[in-house]
């Protein structure tokens, strides 16, 4: 791969389109200069967006792409309608024939998990994707998956996402041995259901040389940071991820609430405004927006469809970063690196 | 029932055992003076303790118990060895002989639920018991239930779930009919795993009297307080709880870091501390600490093993309410007007 990094956009997806898309692309690139994009989408509104960002200047290709899947479109209606012709699909078949090095979508998740998996297929040896992402913890971050892209797991599943999700986090973290850990309802040996706990012997006695396997964890060192990868199925990854953004929020108005009650509070909320500031940057979700999609021919990264610009720019960042530290040649080398025993 | 309430408490339990049961248990009878206490465990202990509480004059009997029940005892190992003589076992028996109505402990979780199996047996109807908690919403609070009885579920544990969990709530927060959510990944009817789908099915179409059935909820509803009731499997209820407590625990921590970095952040601190007290009560889980054991024939609480002397109160007033208002003829109610085609 060259050094220019080329990002594929679903410039119509999200639940502001092209509006966030395009100024999100901008920021982005003002932080790597080198990057260029296709943007897919109706060219009569991207072509002016486009105009108007000097930050994209000789940056852009637009392609223009007629259909747009809707946000709550089922995905196997929308691969039967947009298959080959939607902005979506276009995004994810210039990654496949080699003219970007990842694609970013806020589009709807099931639509694009349908469409990447049907165009990019699944790695040799891997029968299901994850969709990870990065968690803010007290020490930094850490990498967590699944977050919801398949419902139900067993133990070989498990074990590839620790190889998958280990593999992110040597690019993200510059790593050479992340640690991993299983979630589960406790930490001793007989804990959690039998996927968890035949997962956790393989990991065990792999012993593998590119990750260090820590254990179980709990929900709560998730924001502890506990381990630098932590796996779990997607249906309990989906609602702990969620379960953390709404105590973020609850939080926040029960903060707000507080600062606003009496004079007193008020008063220190003036003095300490900077210092809420600095929070606020801190819980803000978007700095952390962007799911990873693990176990394609490919990179994909799903940003969220409520984001503003500021959110789709840092999706694009992980795009960046993903592709520019070849994911795909690390992903890999993990799973080749990998004694058979450890995930059959 | 007679108005006076008695609480049977297993005195030895917890990291702390009686230094935080015995006051715990005077900070909660001052809010209840009718209630009287049963403690079990050691009386060499107990008795300089409960002499040196005037709030507990002539409210508690003492009935010696030699053993007690380790935090790490493995579930069949503690059944095995405190069956019928341990502090745990005795103050669960003595709600079986009808001497109390209602057991406390802050011993080992896995243990009290095995040996209140045994000793109470699960009501008529009910396969697998769970347990619930209360839940603090930007709104109050809701019922959150199996935090971990149980891993695994289908759709019948989870359609029993919501009407045990709606019984609690008629009583904690005097509704006549609450509403019930089931956690899942989405919203939309298609989403989730059979189990989830099937009992929305059933829930809907048995329309019940004594409770609306909202529908699916997600994650971020947990925090929001969008419905009364949040029915969940044992194994994600467990990592949803924890998950929370680590993300508020998380942005404790940001904000300490936060009010103390500059001069005019420590001066705004000082101005709004009152404030700020008023949100660290506000995010304490040991306000809402107490986990009810649902499905069993009589009423058991499990405060956190970690909780102070205040937390452990809370969780004695919890048995408290629910024994004063006959939660166990609350639970039969609602599985006797259910028609049969709701959990069947």
């Amino acid at each position: 791969m060259s050094q220019r990094v080329c990002i594929s956009l679903d410039a119509m997806g999200g639940d502001h389109g092209p509006t966030t898309v395009v100024p999100g692309a901008a920021i982005a690139r003002e932080r790597h200069p080198e990057m260029t994009f296709l943007m897919f989408g109706d060219e009569a509104i991207l072509a002016p967006l486009v105009a108007a960002e000097p930050r994209l200047k000789g940056a852009v290709e637009i392609r223009h792409t007629a259909l747009a899947i809707a946000m709550d479109e089922k995905p196997s209606q929308a691969v039967r309608t947009g298959r080959g012709k939607s902005s979506m699909w276009k995004a994810i078949q210039a990654v496949k024939d080699g003219e970007a090095d990842a694609a970013v979508s806020a589009g709807n998740t099931g639509a694009l998990m349908a469409m990447s998996k049907i165009c990019l297929k699944t790695l040799a040896g891997i029968e299901r994707p994850a969709i990870a992402c990065l968690w803010p913890t007290v020490r930094g971050e850490s990498v967590v998956l699944d977050v919801g892209a398949t419902i139900g797991t067993d133990a070989e599943h498990l074990v590839e996402m620790a190889l998958m999700g280990s593999a992110m986090a040597r690019i993200v973290f510059d790593l050479d041995r992340p640690t991993v850990g299983l979630l589960n309802v406790g930490t001793e040996e007989m804990k959690g259901n039998e996927a968890v706990k035949e997962a956790a012997r393989r990991l065990r006695e792999a012993d593998l040389p590119n990750l260090t396997y820590h254990g179980f964890v709990e929900g709560n060192d998730l924001g502890k940071g506990t381990v630098d990868v932590v796996v779990t199925e997607g249906f309990t990854g989906n609602i702990a991820l969620k379960t953390a953004e709404g105590t973020a929020k609850q939080i926040g108005a029960y903060l707000r609430a507080a600062m606003s009650r009496t004079l007193s509070a008020k008063i220190g909320y003036f003095f300490a405004r900077q210092a809420f500031k600095a929070l606020r940057d801190k819980m803000n979700p978007s700095r952390a927006n962007g799911g990873v999609f693990l176990g394609l021919e490919g990179i994909v990264i799903k940003s969220h469809g409520s984001e503003d610009a500021h959110g789709f720019a840092a999706a694009v960042d992980l795009a960046h970063d993903m592709a520019r530290h070849d994911l795909m040649r690390t992903i890999r080398d993990m799973l080749e690196l990998t004694p058979a025993g450890a995930s059959a």
